[in-house]
């Protein structure tokens, strides 16, 4: 007797495996290697449990472990945006979308709803849980790039107000790690790797 | 103003990098690419979300998936022992618990000693929490070595007895998933791709 539903749950396990093989701009820690989306979401979530304590208001820790741990799954089929990119969008495209209800569509149908509706909180971004995640997402690159004497900055030349723009989102999840952070970026203009 | 227990978090955060680069001698579905640790821990937090509902008992989620995110950690000083190595014990080594006072040890005090339990909880595998962790862990491997043709069975030589002798902890977390893997296991030896 099979279980219908762990038939379907088995095959979106095998489908996600393709998360592994989507590479980011960004590198590794001091390092030359560019991370995966599998590993990133990894990060996201381990910065998420040690994090936590620091968000603006107490967040479901659990809900935002499902965030970090889905958000980037659409791109098995829609591909890595860089969130520099001035061409494209970089969240909820239509492309996305279609992605999300395919491959969240492989499992029963109420998993299915519960994460299309997860990834769909994330990607608008008013929940505190989403507001926290959303920070985590925008935090590791910033480790990451100061530890790689600007990483993505230098090689897109990318400038200190396009990355403030875009990390002051951290302020919304905690102000105690955009404190820290806002401290990086303005260390990374002293430091030379990153242009005023 | 500095906060104290950010810095320490910060610098685990970049530690933890490294789990990136330990290999596991399993590869990636229908792949011949290894994975790595954090490809992996990525995975089994998925699986955990996806397969809870199957778990003999109702189980604290994010208690498991603390456990799964962070259960491999101290291979980055320890290193990846194979499961079916016969040289080596798996589990609970010295090493590892030297390597666990270590890096945990980089956190604040208290998370420190928190994640120290939870790891010694999931290797002890006594609570139910713990028990579908390894359920998880036992299974993803599973699914892979038989999407590749056996696998490392094939490569390391390993029999339908020694693989059906680790695989059956996959019981104790959830009998539902056990029914499927056991099945899987009896299909490759009727493949002949794990030999009897």
């Amino acid at each position: 007797m099979k279980n219908v539903n762990l038939l379907k749950q088995v095959d979106f396990i095998k489908e996600i495996d393709e998360l592994k093989y989507i590479q980011r701009k960004t590198r590794l820690f001091n390092s030359d290697r560019h991370e995966n989306d599998a590993e990133h979401s990894w990060h996201l979530a381990m910065m998420t449990i040690v994090l936590a304590e620091h968000s603006n208001v107490p967040v479901d820790v659990l809900k935002v472990l499902k965030m970090v741990l889905i958000h980037d799954i659409v791109e098995i089929d829609a591909g890595d945006t860089f969130i520099y990119d001035t061409q494209k969008n970089h969240t909820n495209t239509r492309e996305e979308l279609i992605a999300a209800k395919r491959i969240f569509g492989l499992l029963p149908q109420e998993q299915a709803d519960e994460f299309i509706a997860v990834w769909e909180e994330f990607e608008e971004c008013s929940t505190n849980e989403a507001k926290f995640a959303r920070a985590m997402d925008r935090f590791e690159p910033l480790l990451q790039n100061t530890s790689n004497d600007g990483g993505t900055w230098v090689e897109f030349d990318v400038n200190y107000q396009k990355v403030y723009d875009k990390k002051k989102a951290i302020k919304n999840g905690s102000t105690i790690v955009w404190d820290y952070a806002e401290g990086l970026i303005n260390e990374s203009v002293d430091r030379g790797i990153l242009k005023k």
